[in-house]
């Protein structure tokens, strides 16, 4: 699967991308993401990327033409389906089901505004998602581009070692992770839950379970009511 | 306003907040941020900073003892309110009012946790807030966190100038952006809207609402509803 970023600061991107899971998912050739800079099409002798906004208003407006034209120099080489992004607060609330969703595309680009926003025409010409992930503002596309690319990553096969993808099915019951505990056995007078060392299996996921369902009661109350519908079921 | 993330990848968390806006807050003094790597604080000989999860299951835990010397260390030198945020998925979902909240700290400690999770003793001992960005699996804490950081600076006073920050006050009345138009007048056979172009700023301005409300109505129509619950007060 590849992923493409239309970007103004492609060094940002690639360098939060490559470390870890995604790092060694590029490697091994499953995934392949290339951060692009819009700045390399513009045709203005000043390199610069954006303009004043038609009717007055604060703030630079990204041009078309670049864009447009770094989104056509990357198409030529894609093979399959591909979907464009632009991170936008107006977009659609990311969330996992739609990280899955993408998982199964062949090209995801994504394009990633700054300033006051990107000249709508060429929105209008190449996008076909519109994408947020959450209910806050940000400096540019490039944050929320990583975070997308991180969690779709996740979901191709191959990606997730078996005992990886483990960990990301539990989001899929609706409930939270139960508390971990690792070595020691007491870290600064405080001790790991007896039920935990005592080695009998059957208890350990009965406790997992009823700590996963308290915690998600507690602090996610709108996700366990999910819960117990699909219990219901 | 200082930030301080405590990580296993502090190269990226900086590459990834110091362009733009934040790398000009930074400059200036305005904020403060540093990324801590808490592989230096681990008394293993091996440099080890996670082990196998109590109780058995999948992947490994990140141990008490490296992120609680990292977080005594970097708290000796702090002044002022410090808040300590674990990225998770059962904390509170972010959003622009707790951008603002978060803005009033004097510190943010934001812990990064990777692998099956934290153990959760050193959670207890040291966490005073946890926060989730959404409802999506992600690889690490690195990138929620440089969302929190990136959202919240923007709510210190001086970070933007005041051009930018109108653009992020027009989330505050629940209306998504206007389109957004720059030269050339005619790109690709697209014209710009001709009354962007009349000179007209009360008309203009009525127009860019019109779209406004059109806009958040098709593509949010929660925050729509929101809006017209505040018009009538």
């Amino acid at each position: 699967m590849k992923f493409i970023i239309l970007t103004l600061f492609p060094e940002m991107v690639m360098a939060g991308l490559t470390e870890s899971i995604l790092g060694r998912a590029m490697e091994k050739g499953i995934i392949d993401i290339k951060a692009v800079n819009i700045r390399d099409y513009t045709k203005d002798k000043h390199k610069k990327v954006d303009d004043y906004p038609y009717g007055g208003g604060a703030g630079m407006v990204m041009q078309a033409q670049p864009i447009f034209d770094a989104y056509n120099d990357v198409i030529k080489d894609l093979k399959g389906t591909t979907r464009v992004v632009y991170l936008t607060p107006w977009g659609h609330t990311f969330d996992q089901k739609m990280a899955v969703e993408y998982a199964s595309a062949d090209n995801v680009i994504l394009l990633c505004g700054h300033y006051e926003g990107v000249d709508e025409r060429v929105l209008e010409e190449i996008v076909t998602d519109f994408v947020s992930i959450g209910d806050f503002v940000l400096t540019g596309g490039e944050l929320p581009a990583m975070v997308m690319v991180d969690a779709i990553s996740r979901m191709v096969p191959g990606v997730l070692t078996n005992e990886e993808s483990g960990e990301t099915e539990s989001f899929h019951n609706y409930l939270l992770e139960y508390p971990q505990y690792s070595r020691p056995e007491e870290w600064n007078g405080r001790k790991v839950p007896e039920i935990l060392l005592s080695g009998h299996h059957k208890n350990i996921e009965k406790w997992r379970l009823e700590e996963s369902i308290e915690r998600t009661k507690k602090f996610r109350p709108d996700l366990y009511e999910k819960y117990i519908q699909s219990e219901r079921k």
